[in-house]
């Protein structure tokens, strides 16, 4: 029997098209979606974006809904939208949306939902091993133990205590919070400053990120990256830190001015940092490699293998509200 | 007017003799010690030990007590106390006691006290560190950055997640029970062995090891060392604890077959560890330094800067008991 593509005849699609704008999908993930939609993928095209876009844009059911990575591979904006006008519902398969225009899609009735909680553990856990990293010199000792200096050198140098340590949180959010629940259990003092003062939470309020910065020994950035959390941590926050102080950036690079941030470790003004993020990725500050009171992972904070499931679920259950018109599961804009 | 060493007269001690076994002795600790004590300071004297001790027992004021580091570098057993009879007391400056010979101290009267809880922080602290270090693969990833592959290998693996993994501790003691109380708040699941069951906590208990290891995601090695425990963590124990598992260990080496450890680490029939001590310390197997599924360090979870003043008071605290005869503040041995 001729195939029904040999036969000539049309077949009419019969699940909705999807936008999906991201490379690296396991094998489940990607047949839950497939069985679910028919799947417009760009990386897989080879297409410029513009062209991927005006092909999807010009099909006889062009895309109401689209996944797209979080971290900023792929920009949401006017041009985006523009090319899109069938476009109802973006998903962002990060926490952060600063990838996409929440302006530009709210002038059009786009709606946005994002990752909502699935990666906030995995971020808390990641922060605090690189808190306990920097200040216990784990990564540094494990560079000398496998150059095997430890018999030739003799004992490593101490490293510093976690206990009592001032640790001020940057961003209050699902991750932040989770992060000074780990905190308290190993006797740390919790301050933070966000948009507003939290009256359900123990913690000492700063009004501003300079004055947190004065009174803590660990600055954990752990906001989102907008216009006003852009280099929130500047130079006069890094001097406000001061000597002994260490910062840990599990946010957005961007959230630190990372050239003010390498000056300062140069020159001693700050202890040490921990830094799961980047102004550039995957590009690091060369300066960073030498440094031992340092410790950099490549933006791996915010998964492990374990959360992919609660990705998936989060991801279909945010496009089947859409298409049935139900309430999104972790809406950001939402009509 | 001539110094009474000039004059020829024999000035009478006027502190008790303190034997003192530490290398590393920050100023303020050794001046805190010396306007108490007389100090035989054994590594300062450049004497082998038996003629150490031989002219310590010989001199008008022989010693009554001795600081010993911990750790094994110098054995208060047999032939140590026999040298110096007028010995009353010994001070361990570690938590564990396996360099002094328990048996042989009772024997003869001769009261021990060790650090008690002043590192039991910094190890759970360093332990919990380590753990994170291992699953989110921290150390390996912080390789891969430094060696400036991240722009040309792309997204680093992911790790594993620590919420609701079963963490299995050998030995629920001070650390041990600061490394739960910690896991705790990360959403682990703890369970434990120990010589006994324990009324007062909330975790599973396993009556040995082997059982304890087949239920167990994660063991963590938190016992002391001593004839029930060398190599409580053998060959039948790791296979229980399975290709998924993960071991870490803050007690001693020896707790641990390292040869069996590294086989099976070699092997793929563990899935990673986390390592402080070492069975031949500072000797550390050559085959672990190729593996990224293991992070090590040179036996530092013990001890920070900030717990250095905790050491010298609970010293001191503990000397000075022993001399007004009162209570030991830390014993391990007293009458």
């Amino acid at each position: 029997m001729a195939s029904p593509a040999a036969s000539g005849e049309v077949q009419p699609p019969i699940l909705p098209a999807l936008l999906l704008f991201r490379r690296q999908l396991d094998a489940s993930f990607r047949a839950a979606l497939g069985r679910r939609y028919r799947l417009l993928d760009f990386f897989a095209s080879g297409e410029p974006l513009p062209v991927f876009l005006a092909g999807a844009a010009a099909s006889p059911d062009p895309p109401r809904a689209a996944v797209v990575v979080g971290g900023g591979a792929v920009r949401v904006d006017a041009a985006f939208l523009d090319a899109i006008p069938s476009l109802g519902f973006v998903f962002s398969t990060g926490a952060g949306v600063d990838h996409i225009d929440l302006h530009e899609c709210a002038r059009r009735g786009v709606a946005v939902a994002n990752s909502g909680t699935v990666y906030s553990a995995d971020v808390a856990d990641h922060a605090v091993g690189m808190l306990i990293d920097v200040l216990r010199r784990v990564s540094a000792a494990e560079r000398f133990v496998r150059r095997g200096l430890w018999p030739v050198q003799g004992d490593y140098p101490l490293g510093n205590k976690l206990g009592c340590k001032r640790v001020g949180i940057i961003g209050l959010g699902n991750i932040g919070s989770l992060i000074a629940k780990r905190l308290q259990a190993f006797g740390c003092v919790i301050y933070y400053t966000s948009r507003r003062l939290r009256d359900s939470v123990p913690y000492k309020y700063f009004p501003n990120v300079h004055d947190l910065a004065s009174e803590s020994d660990v600055l954990v950035v752990a906001c989102a990256l907008n216009k006003d959390t852009r280099h929130i941590v500047n130079k006069d926050v890094l001097e406000a830190l001061g000597k002994d102080g260490i910062i840990i950036n599990i946010g957005r690079g961007a959230n630190v001015d990372e050239m003010e941030l390498v000056q300062a470790l140069k020159e001693g003004r700050i202890a040490g940092a921990g830094l799961d993020v980047f102004e550039n990725e995957p590009k690091v500050p060369a300066e960073l490699f030498s440094m031992d009171n340092v410790v950099m992972t490549p933006h791996v904070a915010v998964f492990t293998s374990e959360s992919r499931s609660d990705l998936r679920d989060t991801t279909i259950g945010n496009l089947e509200a859409f298409f049935s018109g139900k309430p999104l599961l972790t809406p950001v804009l939402s009509w």
